[in-house]
């Protein structure tokens, strides 16, 4: 049997105690598939005492995360602190400087730095992991970068923020408005320390970001892709959505047409009885489209120790067995710039606004759609008891700018009581 | 870049057309993700003239398979021929005996012979690769053998043969009898040659068999399963399933309890609203449940050209990436021989029978339950306008034992029209 692989872990919060609990509680079944031991050497973190559930004093400790990464007994470095830029980023730079192989969870510091590093590491012959980074326990890296390898991949599409989620989910069910679900997600601490991760979509933006430079073979740019979170949707629309025949997701799309690559992340109207469309509460759901295999769906747990620590534990096991690919499954240093589609594809789109209440306002938002090249589908102005009145719009096709136009025009109307919400409907 | 990866393809069908297909219609795209070119050196089968649609001129041409395998040009047998024995595992031995890697779509020879060949595979530092022999384009053996390897695998469950899922799909849809139904899928060709292997439930429970090996690390042993067809399924059957709100699914799932490893494959009754339950026509869908990762759920095409060739070609870029895995995620050698589990765990069944019509002979069949220790949950006897009376009866929780005990005892009774159909209510 080979040596162990030796793995120093920096950061021991949720993610980082599950990792040591797995090695803790499999050891003899991680040692027959990895083909060798996996034992921890090292492990660093903010605050040395805290009682984290599992025993530590086997392992040397360091302070310093880059101090970790650096260490000569450890082969791995399993970065688990977060973040952007700082200490994980940091570390993982010493510890390609170092010739170790890194596994992270790390989506924001990939999405942003993600292609610098991958250059850097390969530049060594050494690897970056990121399993846990996308949709929790969802092998969906792998799937995308091994078990599709053999496509041309069309189309990734997926709901990857299990709080986004959660709080769609529970505003149907509890019939709440955002505010109230929100709140209450706080309390059960649902939500990064910056919620705006969450609920803005840039935490499920910066995973597609990752899974679309694997899909497309292209340069992962986190700043090309069209960003919209969940805060402006109320109870209202949910339920506008519901008689439709819709719920609503946050969801992210990358697929390449003939304008380019499209990217983006935004809360979307989905057939209620498609697969999305039924995922509930903080699921993940995750579906890949290619040219020979069809359509592939993935779901799972997308958060949450568990889930977490086991994708983690895939890609040191991967390692342990020899298994090296790059980073986004071809060298980093050969991927293309994607060509942005400048504009996203067209699509329905549902429409809510409010108006002031008197006559000729509707006229006036019909002419400015009109004007703007968009007919529409159905309209419908419904019951209210005060000065504005709410009224629901679905479009036929259209694009996101001709839509941008519209709304701008009616805002010289005077007839808005509030700035529209335009929600695209997605054929998923 | 290392040099090509020379194949040689033996079984030119649906599935190695569409392999021929990809490798020529993606060249670059293989290159740039394998890291060295994927060439085809040269193929194999039973009638050299055909039309298959793609051109076959560029590579050697072989009439015996063998012979094929034996070639000092190619590093890859690519096993497409099918059938447990004859000329596929003679070409796989002699590829295993004469150094190379092997990837094949063939299940039955793995479920039958994949202990002995990945012996001989992995004493010699080769391996068996067979994403596609389970669930076609699902990337199911490498996110259990991979992506889930730092779990305890608790259950596998899935529905693996699309043909049978068509089949239910179809009757139920089309409000049609099994015979009617059999007969159109016979037309359209879905069928295997010997339809016993799908309605039979037989090309399923070798799906079954391989995942149970490398979910649990036991040997693989096709022979220990409980396997039960489709064949008895009537659409009076799947009316009353659906009225309670089931679905008829050819349904396999190993799982360790506490008398052993039980593993099955028959049809049972699922929630109508729950992911399998929702499964349409032919497509596949696998559950795998682990101690970190809970549950995950992938669905996609299992069959057809695209799909299979998909998942050979992803196993193709494994190898020609490095990587290289024991055939069931452990060394076959060390496998331990699974501790089957005599009877399988309680359930709540579903039970179909037609009764003669006289006095007292409900009575008979309640007392037969009631004698085996079966509590009867609901029972209902309806329309009718024979001498014969239809009977269904759920029962609460109880054994495949205890039920086979009661229907002997309502044989004696003489008020049984017809065998019963006993049919698993099963949890998802």
């Amino acid at each position: 049997m080979a040596p162990p692989l030796r793995l120093g872990i920096a950061g021991l919060g949720t993610v980082g105690t599950g990792v040591v609990r797995i090695a803790q509680t499999h050891p003899e079944l991680l040692s027959a598939r990895a083909g060798r031991q996996i034992a921890i050497a090292a492990v660093s973190a903010r605050t040395r005492g805290l009682d984290r559930g599992v025993p530590l004093d086997a392992y040397a400790w360091e302070d310093d995360p880059v101090a970790l990464a650096r260490r000569d007994d450890i082969d791995v470095l399993v970065e688990l602190i977060g973040g952007e830029g700082g200490p994980a980023k940091a570390a993982v730079e010493a510890a390609i400087a170092a010739g170790k192989d890194v596994v992270t969870a790390n989506k924001a510091m990939l999405a942003l730095h993600g292609q610098a590093l991958a250059e850097a590491a390969e530049a060594k012959g050494h690897v970056i992991r990121f399993e846990a980074a996308v949709a929790g326990g969802i092998p969906v890296v792998k799937a995308l970068t091994e078990g599709l390898a053999g496509n041309e991949i069309t189309r990734v599409m997926g709901v990857m923020n299990g709080t986004c989620n959660y709080i769609l989910t529970r505003m149907e069910d509890a019939g709440l408005d955002y505010q109230q679900v929100f709140s209450e997600a706080e309390k059960l601490g649902y939500l990064e320390a910056d919620p705006t991760l969450d609920v803005g979509g840039i935490d499920a933006g910066h995973k597609l970001a990752l899974l679309a430079a694997i899909a497309f073979g292209t340069r992962v740019e986190f700043g090309a892709m069209d960003i919209e979170g969940i805060e402006r949707i109320t109870i209202d629309d949910i339920r506008q959505a519901a008689d439709m025949g819709f719920r609503i997701k946050l969801l992210g799309v990358a697929q390449v047409t003939g304008r380019g690559l499209e990217t983006r992340m935004s809360p979307c109207l989905v057939p209620a009885d498609s697969p999305i469309g039924q995922l509930e509460n903080a699921m993940n759901m995750v579906v890949l489209e290619g040219d020979s295999v069809g359509q592939i769906v993935l779901r799972g747990a997308g958060a949450g120790e568990g889930p977490t620590a086991s994708a983690v534990m895939s890609d040191i096991i991967d390692i342990a067995r020899g298994t090296r690919l790059s980073t986004f499954g071809q060298p980093a240093a050969g991927l293309r710039t994607a060509q942005g589609a400048r504009a996203s594809s067209p699509a329905p789109f549902y429409l809510r606004m409010m108006l002031v209440d008197k006559p000729g306002a509707l006229a006036k938002i019909a002419a400015a759609l009109g004007d703007a090249g968009i007919s529409i589908d159905r309209m419908r102005q419904y019951g209210h008891d005060s000065a504005t009145a709410p009224v629901l719009i679905v479009t036929h096709k259209t694009t996101r700018s001709a839509l941008r136009e519209a709304i701008g025009d009616m805002a010289g109307t005077g007839v808005l009581a509030s700035e529209p919400v335009a929600i695209r409907i997605e054929d998923v």
